[in-house]
């Protein structure tokens, strides 16, 4: 399994338009942050976990040769709104493509993108999908899937583990049960926004940090940050086993 | 009034995701095209025609010092799915922005976007926009604005005249009363989607010099290109007067 993060940003991006901090107007590239996603290739299959605003940007960047499938977390506008990006699959594939999402969110799907499920709009094409709803494991295109309930400020959305790997993005919280699914993971990528100061959907690092420890992957990567975090300062003081990912980030995982 | 265009391809972008053709692989930075948008500074106001799935990559090449408001064409994705990244505009500016719309552009856009007005989502903060609806020419901040209804295959969607320039993006027919609206003006930016084939929603290359012809502009540039248009040969034969825009352009009038 390859896991390559297409973006590890908050909902803004990291530059913020018109920002000029620090972090903001480094150089370094790993403080250039798309929003948050993953493409995942599994069992000979290639699929999203999320589609972001920054959609075609990031698979301009990291090809796929097909899309099979996309999972998604939850539908605020940053894991969503380039739903619409997936057309030139459909349009190559000669084929819908299958996503999976919690009846809520696939419910907030539907009324965003209305226009899939309407007879409306002609003319450049519409995307083709194929909405799921999951409330618990399921296998699909061979791949075994996981969600992974958690807590998303008042809301309760998904993170997935597949085999070893698990990703939670945009958490406050994670429930017992779902400490329980989590037992054994090898590789984990977790919320984790900025230092400081709290917030009341997303874990900060140390919060996420004292959940990474919990949970006892051999290795934890940090997601979803925002431009009160430098990367190199944020991550020098990490323990052994926790890390900072970045956009482009490779892990070739068992 | 200076108008840059920020983004002059048509829904998929070009180069399109996959896509391996001669203008979707070529170096010439007047085919890399993203979704169209203007942005435009007219009496020390700056504001947009639309907000693309691109908008927050548009506002780190074209940065602009505050969004005193947006004009919406109409509803779909590669015009509208970007609003979210207004928000660094509400925080900065601690406002609200003000849109311009259609009353069924309005609509699918309090559909698509309905967590702006729900009172459901904490947290990291939502689009603060006032939306209103317009059948007419009307004046805010100072800007006199000109909607100008043209067909979009069996839509009705609006084109904007400020001044002397004309923005008509996403149209396969402008009626007899629209193109009365467009007497004297100076500058338009004409939908052309390709050189070939026809498209039920969006005129080609041909149809748009032929319009151009009849709206008589000193000046007309093409926009919301495809990746069957390769910029240079392309405008290597169009008649003086004509020319196809290209993501940066700026243009500096009246």
């Amino acid at each position: 399994m390859r896991v390559t993060f297409l973006g590890t940003g908050t909902s803004t991006g990291v530059p913020v338009v018109g920002c000029h901090c620090r972090v903001c107007t480094s150089s370094d590239p790993r403080n250039q942050r798309l929003r948050q996603s993953v493409k995942i290739e599994a069992n000979g299959k290639h699929f999203l976990i999320d589609t972001t605003p920054d959609l075609r940007l990031q698979l301009l960047r990291h090809p796929i040769p097909r899309l099979d499938f996309v999972l998604y977390t939850h539908s605020h506008s940053d894991h969503l709104m380039g739903l619409d990006d997936i057309r030139p699959f459909n349009f190559r594939q000669r084929e819908a493509i299958h996503a999976f999402a919690s009846a809520p969110t696939a419910k907030a799907i539907r009324r965003a993108f209305a226009y899939i499920w309407d007879s409306s709009q002609i003319g450049g094409g519409k995307p083709q999908l194929v909405l799921h709803e999951v409330d618990g494991p399921f296998t699909h295109d061979g791949v075994d899937i996981v969600p992974l309930p958690v807590t998303h400020g008042d809301w309760t959305i998904l993170g997935y583990r597949i085999g070893g790997f698990a990703y939670i993005t945009d958490t406050n919280g994670i429930p017992d049960d779902t400490l329980r699914l989590l037992d054994g993971v090898d590789t984990l990528a977790l919320d984790a926004l900025r230092p400081a100061p709290r917030h009341p959907t997303h874990f900060t690092i140390d919060e996420a940090f004292a959940v990474a420890q919990r949970i006892g992957a051999r290795e934890t990567w940090l997601i979803h940050l925002a431009h009160e975090a430098e990367h190199g300062e944020v991550e020098a003081r990490l323990p052994a086993g926790v890390r900072i990912a970045w956009d482009g980030l490779e892990l070739d995982l068992e």
